[in-house]
């Protein structure tokens, strides 16, 4: 039996492997595609899961609709990273007039397109604009403002390490009109790692919230953490309603009430 | 490396062993205690991890602090399995009359004792009493009543099957004044036994509630099912406070309203 592990720290989280699907460095990073026992493909970045297809939808809609459904009727969004269009999909769910994709590794959306369709179905939607360059770059020389944020990169480690800095948040809040979300490595798991982008955040935004998604394949859990300008993320204020499998509005506000006991980790004394 | 592994079906937890401290055959079960390098230490039965260290304290109060705050001063106590005493410990903290623990494997207390003695530390309390029994028999025989129900059992395999079977929760129906509550596997990767676990309590108790902790060790993720004859547990009744690290009153309703997510995977076309 072929297995792959990733460790968090102490906990390792280990996939039964059917086959390996492809296994390549690009000029930014390693990247493997496996399809596994029971979970489906898996795509693996700097040996790091970034999803499987088996709960891509836990992970996806709890990234994008708590901030689409508290921020007024959202028309502009961009979204760093995602280039396996998981995002795009579940923001164009809503009725915006933008999205743009900035992606550095364009390989990401040639795989998405050929392993993970089910993903991949809105690169050609007409509100969607892809860049494929570095998204701090981006952001620095950007003239255009954007209701949401959505930083979907791999952990902030080598070239997405940027995006825990004090100084990306800056950047960021200066082009923003509402609020960013960014995924989190797991507080337990990853203790610096998350409280480094809880405090960048939270230093530069007047809210900052951390919340939680149960996800298997990501060591059973998950964070995200939001910066917001003006308006509290706890409130639900877009209540159209869009589809979703595993988000609700009934669930919004208990992810951040419970959120609360996760900045509880950042200090000492905790598992 | 030595790396101790467990597979929840297709996904595996592994934590790296510096030590074995432990590992025999009891009558009952096979019983290993390993110390990790980031979990401290982990007691082990029939291979599945019961506890860590690490995030015990996570588990043990959120299996009893829920059921125990929602209860209107709950005096009689039953706790079947929990022979490591981290139950006892949790339950002690309330102004109650008796505990009893039926532990069918006298070897977990005694082991408990000599490792982990931060749970062990309450045997000896006058409100505690002892059964070395099958919880099933005990029960079966028992002419007395209980406000509280505690199941911290193995999961219901082998001889801990008969936990999740209707027979059982209508046995404990009959000697329950309030509610009870049981570990249950986690709904994403024990969807059969986390299934039938709350469908035997649905059936025969009028109100059944599953919830869910966030528990690194246990896939991240562990679940909990309650069975009450009366009162809704997302209530809080008992607003004394007691000293806890991990739950809160101020959670206690967010648990349960995404709980009700959890009752979805039982059905098809969820992770």
């Amino acid at each position: 039996m072929v297995i792959f592990t990733e460790w968090h720290n102490g906990l390792g989280i280990s996939f039964k492997v059917k086959n390996i699907l492809y296994s390549k460095r690009t000029p930014y990073q390693q990247i493997d595609i496996i399809s596994t026992s029971e979970f489906g493909k898996l795509l693996i970045i700097n040996n790091e899961v970034q999803l499987s297809e088996r709960d891509e939808y836990i992970y996806h809609e709890m990234l994008i609709h708590p901030i689409m459904i508290s921020y007024p009727f959202p028309k502009n969004i961009l979204i760093i990273g995602g280039g396996d269009g998981g995002c795009l999909r579940e923001i164009l769910k809503y009725d915006i007039e933008s999205v743009t994709l900035v992606e550095i590794d364009r390989t990401i959306i040639d795989l998405s397109k050929k392993f993970f369709p089910s993903l991949a179905n809105s690169f050609k939607d007409k509100r969607v604009k892809i860049v494929n360059q570095d998204g701090y770059t981006f952001l620095m020389n950007s003239k255009d403002n954007y209701d949401i944020m959505v930083l979907d990169t791999t952990d902030p480690r080598g070239i997405a390490e940027k995006f825990s800095s004090k100084e990306f948040y800056s950047i960021a809040y200066s082009r923003l009109n509402g609020m960013l979300v960014i995924q989190t490595p797991n507080v337990f798991l990853h203790k610096e790692i998350a409280s480094k982008i809880y405090y960048s955040i939270k230093d530069i935004f007047p809210i900052c919230r951390i919340y939680f998604a149960p996800i298997p394949c990501l060591a059973g859990l998950w964070n995200f953490t939001i910066g917001s300008k003006k308006y509290e993320p706890e409130e639900v204020r877009n209540k159209t309603g869009v589809e979703t499998r595993f988000y609700s509005i009934k669930i919004h506000k208990s992810i951040f009430e419970f959120g609360r006991i996760f900045e509880k980790f950042f200090k000492k004394g905790h598992a």
